[in-house]
């Protein structure tokens, strides 16, 4: 039987609130240098102290034993969504990010100007990465003159430095496509073709994507170093059961940067916007408490610095965290779930397949008399190390939302 | 979505090589009369100790909870096969071991000499345990008067004391077939059936084994005690994907013992010839390091003194292979795994289905921060309980052999 069936059979409504803090990648590693201290570990973090004591540890599987997930399949998995299942295209991702209000059916892609040279040889997949002001002029020349292909509408919008985004609107489309990018220089930009060869939708956006080169390419012939671009991750936006129809709850997304907010809005969260420091997202959660059931509230930093190989910064950015939380603990909610989409090991510079910790607090969490939260207390966490994807079911469980299953 | 596949598409090449290095069975459970060490807790592993403070632990379901594996399952997981899906019976996996070049499509039976009486009943099935040079005989006057049966060729192998290995090779045959072996004495040698009673290709079997036991039992009527044979896990060599296509690793088995060659040999590895202890299965590695990406290290004692029951002997076993690890340990791959292919408690006496403790070291493995690698270590892993199955993919992801999936 599908386990999101039974789940959906068996959710109850109740009046409890939840909310999804995300300490994006907080996940790390001990090593030798760090004298086998994780920035969580090393950090002062008198706050998330308290809320472990009465608090269950656990450590999550973000998508399947080894795989690193991108940001997309990684909060999939935190909203419940198994990230398989459920893949989104990067160009979708993009332009959620860039905060296109993408339709159902809409294909995005996610494209970066190159330099080209007289053969139409790529040199420089990322055109030497022009400044954003630039990758905004070249977006605007293009969208001027390129809005409509036959009946497709055509949507251009820059993102930062070389890097924009170009969504094909219209009826009869669909994705996945294979990418007009060499993805190593000395070689020409190929033709895009359907993945699927029987998807005559899929041929039909391969036809527009090769008429907008057709004409983009002359626009901008004479530029330097932009006279070309790349386009990858072609896909539309897939149907997701939305959030609210799925669990009952009213979801709100409380995070500042926008692929995030997109992620969030790919399966119908409201976006409150305004908050830029965690300590005003914890605000804008307080005064928002009463209009929604569900908080996704996202930091970004401690994923940044893991990103960036900081360790000091990735410390830093915990107790920061750390140091706002009194904020949201006003108003605690029935459960509340803090953990990462991810792990991003300082010593990796990057994204890994980790399992990251997690820790849920509710009145019937239970505690696992453990006085911290960490990776090393996750390991001995009563929730062991499970798939990323069924702590909402951990949560809804704690909120008291599922019934007892057969008698 | 097939999860192969997935981890197939994510895989890229590195220059990382990786180490699988088993310690057959030895996994163990803590009993009060052994003072609730298990012979791995209890053994001094100075140099075990040395590798487990930057490595991670966990511990790994062979099968499926509480199924107990033969050496077949058991090795297939550890190599990243879902032992379920690919099903060898152990008549090819004994012609295997004997170095019989089975070809895909040919059947194998693992056989034995037994007694019987003259009404054909089975008094002894094992023949006293005749010597090997015995067996050798009897297989030899077997092979001179029966090489063909109608269009297929049957070939006879001696192993040890009263086992022998009859492999079928023609066309159309295939497996399984019911065993031609009652089980227990006192019972006649039962007909052999196809399973599955559609199969023509197994029925043809079914008449060549007959047709076997008509020819051969005559032969060997006079001879005492082993004057009759038994047949048991008839099947053909499945198609296995090879290990070298599924990972991109071109891999060397350094065993001693004929079956886990064979296991490896299923699967495409290269067997190294020649070492007969850990420390000469170590050099042997050293010797090889620049020829291989994957290195199979076979130790069989552990399992060998569990199954006798011997606590101390299995003990030593660990403490002869952790004196021997300075040789493996003079030249690190980037990626090792030390475990077993299951536990084999000595209380027992036998192979279980106990999770077997692993330790995974990389530079990114990150640290448990434990002291030691034992069956209590690895219950607060990072790595928790999880399917055999899935090592070689965390080997795989610590070998950064695995890319982000999505974006």
């Amino acid at each position: 039987m599908d386990l999101d069936k039974l789940y959906s059979e068996l959710t109850v409504k109740t009046e409890a609130k939840l909310a999804l803090v995300v300490m994006d990648g907080v996940g790390d590693i001990a090593i030798k240098q760090h004298d086998y201290m994780t920035p969580l570990e090393a950090a002062r973090t008198p706050n998330l102290d308290l809320l472990t004591r009465n608090g269950a540890q656990g450590r999550m599987i973000p998508v399947a034993p080894g795989i690193t997930p991108g940001s997309g399949p990684g909060h999939l998995a935190l909203f419940g969504y198994d990230p398989i299942q459920y893949q989104v295209g990067r160009g979708v991702i993009e332009a959620l990010g860039l905060g296109i209000d993408l339709k159902a059916g809409d294909v995005a892609a996610r494209a970066n100007f190159c330099t080209l040279d007289n053969n139409g040889i790529v040199t420089d997949r990322r055109a030497g990465r022009i400044p954003t002001e630039k990758c905004e002029q070249l977006c605007a020349l293009l969208s001027k003159k390129i809005s409509r292909i036959d009946d497709t509408q055509v949507i251009i919008k820059p993102g930062k430095e070389h890097r924009f985004v170009v969504v094909f609107r219209g009826k009869g489309l669909e994705g996945p496509l294979t990418d007009a990018d060499p993805h190593k220089e000395g070689l020409p930009i190929p033709a895009v073709e359907a993945v699927d060869k029987k998807s005559a939708k899929a041929k039909k956006v391969a036809k527009l994507v090769a008429d907008f080169y057709a004409q983009a390419l002359p626009i901008i012939a004479k530029e330097k170093p932009a006279n070309g671009f790349l386009m990858r991750g072609i896909a539309h936006q897939p149907a997701i059961p939305l959030f609210q129809e799925r669990y009952g709850l009213k979801a709100a997304c409380i995070a500042v940067y926008p692929m995030y907010k997109g992620l969030a809005q790919l399966v119908g969260m409201s976006k409150l916007e305004g908050p830029q420091t965690i300590a005003e997202q914890f605000q804008c959660y307080l005064d928002c408490y009463n209009d929604f059931d569900f908080f996704f509230i996202h930091f970004k930093y401690t994923d940044k610095y893991g990103e960036d190989g900081n360790y000091e910064a990735k410390k830093k950015a915990v107790e920061d965290f750390d140091a706002a939380l009194p904020v949201f603990m006003r108003k605690m909610p029935e459960v509340v779930a803090i953990t990462g989409d991810h792990s991003t090991p300082c010593p990796m510079k990057g994204h890994s397949w980790h399992p990251q910790p997690v820790l849920l607090i509710s009145s019937c969490s239970g505690s696992d008399k453990l006085e911290r939260f960490t990776e090393t207390g996750a390991n001995q966490g009563s929730l062991g190390v499970f798939e990323a994807k069924y702590l909402l079911r951990y949560m809804q469980a704690n909120a008291r939302m599922l019934d007892k299953f057969g008698a």
